[in-house]
């Protein structure tokens, strides 16, 4: 069955379809440390439109499923193909179509990285305010997929506040135009928004219209505030929000992240059980908010540093930057992505040490404490996430559903989370995607087996793509 | 066939089911001068969720339509109800359920007008941005049900960015609840900003988690600049986005609604052809970049008056204020919505001056400036619109479309426009659409002609409401 598909692929693509298995390799993992079973079939290096369209065509006229990636740095296994699948990669669509100062939008292909996009808005005073963690490395398109958030997001938004229009190619090759150029319209429904976030089960984006904003006047202002223990930390979060300020970066480290970044980076080690909050204000008023934010954390106990001199607030930030490389020197890491609530912080740090205690591992967090967004790290020895560890990501999802909060804040379902999907959404609503998928991409054709796996209660059902 | 449809509901709605000659007739218009044939079956008012459940459970088994309905005051014809149709109105569900300082969040019941709201926040030092024109009339429900925007909107976003989650009762009864109570959150597809703008077909809102934000602190300063044109007017709102400004209202008046307002508060008569910027700037700089504006202004011609009084930047305001009482003096208006890229804003006016000559008619504009979305009126004698109105209207939307806009704006589809919506979305995506609606709504008792209601290119189907 594989060789009239590859075949097909060839007369129509040319040496854009790939079969070296360096390439087959590369594309059986992301950057959450799973790998599938097999290579996939081929890797289709996507130049256009016209290219995604004809690989679609073929793929969904001989029933041959799809996965799409961009850059493969994410976090939740949407990306890893297997067995029998194409590799759709937009990472050589990585044009700048068109950028607007006066309309305040770029227009753009999927495969550009986000740093190169600020490059080439900069010069225009101009910047994209999503901001990944992994802005350096991660694509558009795949920040687009996974709805991504990042650090600044409560005072500039996700993704979905941040794209005008897209174009879409259907699993059956035809292309759609979601969307304006305006900032207002609710024609019809909002398919812009429904793709954000659809981890590549809804179609290919092959181009972007993206909301942009002017770089912010100003230097930035650092805050910088040591507790003794992770919850005051939380609570310290909590009584920035509860004041009013605004930061455009608040980053709370418990202590064993701070150690193992401090251990990593040759810095003397805090205190035992210090945790830390890294906060920036920014535009007019930074200094004034800075040390308004100071006084607040002084008031509970915390010990503050505040700079406003740039180079000393990068350094301070260095320690938070750390983290990613900090835990990867621990052991394989498996990064959780649960987000509440911000008045449920401090109870969801409680729940995390129960859970820690419950299970006997430690599960060093950090936290976008700004918005309520944590990544819970645990750390194994291995290539493999034993059971237990399974076991206790799942009571930490339940724990963060109980608290008003969801699965993940922004590094998506993919495979990783499918299985307890249905648990947040309950089984109504999950029914009710899976038809709206299937409206999309009748044949199934598209990342069959991400985010929606299973059928509700009944885990690894035939949907799954690794079982 | 409608007795038993009507005995039913009374047996489990009781006298909240109504048909009362003036209940029927009141549902059979709203706020967009139009009005059905003949009166709907019956009002239900109502009173919780479990009453909307019942009542879609009713309608569902009998496959009877049904138009929900919040305080009637769209401008596009959605919740115009005829001959057969149940109008299910949540006006009586105004219940304020919760308030979440620390969170930035409240749950509201849908029926809660939007004044009343802001009301209950504003001890609290909080509101909700969305600020449609009609807020002191409109209810939540229906912000969310077209997506509504409103002076704010540049600055602060639109509905679309200000909801966290939704309560949904699907068309059968069933009960969905959409989003979390997170700043963040990817699980799954985003059903909430789909349901956000869908205008009645997807489901009932029984419920909406509102993202909200603190009171900007300060004093707003008021700019109003005269032009001779409304060209030279729109040439100013230009020039202050692309300064780099971010005024918080941006109101464009021609000359013919700044004469129409003069007469209406008995003011002394602007000189011919003058045009109207009426801006508005917020927060810490309010009274700084309100200067700034002002030089830009001037720069190109404006004659400008600055305020920092309140009450004095209330009084200019007043002026855009009495537009749609104004307009409403001169006969009955058909209010447009098309929304388009702000750069575009000159040549729109370009088009609507052609548009004027090419019918013969007058078409009285006030623009939100500060986000590209224009608000042409038609204004004729009699209750109906003639087809030559219908016709130069049609000429508006395609000249939009043209440049990179969209048919409406704010104000939504509903019955008015629906015979245009598959030359903006194309007729693959309007096919799409349609099988989204269905996935929600098998039967197609909600709403059933609104938005989606010819097949592309057929414009009076079999579906069309009231045809």
């Amino acid at each position: 069955m594989d060789a009239p598909v590859l075949e097909r692929l060839r007369l129509a693509l040319g040496d854009r379809v790939d079969t070296t298995p360096a390439a087959l390799d590369a594309a059986r993992a992301d950057r959450s440390g799973h790998s599938s079973p097999a290579p996939p079939l081929a890797v289709v290096h996507a130049e256009s439109t016209a290219d995604v369209q004809a690989a679609l065509r073929i793929a969904h006229e001989t029933g041959t499923p799809v996965v799409v990636r961009g850059a493969g740095t994410g976090l939740a296994g949407a990306s890893i193909a297997g067995a029998g699948e194409i590799v759709l990669s937009t990472l050589r669509m990585r044009r700048v179509l068109e950028i607007r100062p006066d309309d305040l939008l770029a227009v753009v292909e999927p495969g550009l990285l986000n740093a190169e996009l600020d490059e080439a808005l900069s010069p225009h005073g101009l910047w994209w305010p999503p901001d990944p963690a992994s802005r350096d490395i991660s694509t558009v398109g795949g920040n687009i997929a996974t709805g991504a958030g990042g650090l600044l997001c409560a005072k500039y938004g996700v993704v979905r506040d941040a794209v005008l229009a897209l174009d879409l190619v259907l699993a059956d090759g035809r292309l759609l135009h979601l969307g304006h150029r305006s900032v207002k319209g609710v024609t019809g429904l909002d398919l812009t928004a429904l793709v954000i976030g659809s981890e590549g089960r809804l179609g290919v984006v092959v181009g972007a219209t993206l909301k942009l904003r002017r770089v912010v006047p100003g230097t930035p202002c650092t805050v910088v505030a040591t507790f003794p223990t992770v919850r005051d930390a939380a609570l310290g979060s909590a009584a920035v929000t509860a004041s009013g300020a605004q930061p455009a970066i608040m980053e709370l480290m418990d202590a064993r992240c701070l150690a193992a970044v401090h251990a990593l980076l040759e810095l003397d080690q805090p205190a035992a059980g210090v945790a830390q909050l890294t906060i920036q204000t920014d535009g007019r008023s930074a200094a004034v908010e800075a040390e308004q934010i100071a006084t607040v954390l002084r008031g509970i106990g915390g010990t503050v540093t505040v700079t406003d001199d740039a180079a000393e607030g990068e350094e301070l930030l260095r320690i938070r930057r750390g983290m990613h490389a900090a835990m990867a020197s621990l052991g394989t890491t498996l990064i959780e992505d649960v987000s509440v609530p911000r008045s449920a912080l401090p109870a969801m740090f409680d729940e995390i040490a129960r859970i820690e205690r419950a299970y006997g591992v430690e599960i060093p967090t950090v936290a976008h404490a700004g918005d309520g967004n944590l990544h819970p790290n645990f750390i194994v020895q291995g290539p493999e996430i034993p059971d237990l560890i399974w076991q206790a990501a799942g009571e930490l999802f339940r724990a963060a559903l109980r608290l008003g909060g969801t699965l993940t804040g922004e590094h998506g379902i993919g495979t990783l989370k499918s299985r307890w999907l249905a648990e947040e959404l309950g089984e109504d609503q999950w029914e009710l995607q899976r038809e709206i998928v299937r409206v999309f991409d009748s044949r199934g054709i598209l990342a069959p087996g991400r985010v929606f796996a299973a059928a509700p209660g009944a885990p690894g059902s035939a949907e799954d793509p690794h079982a």
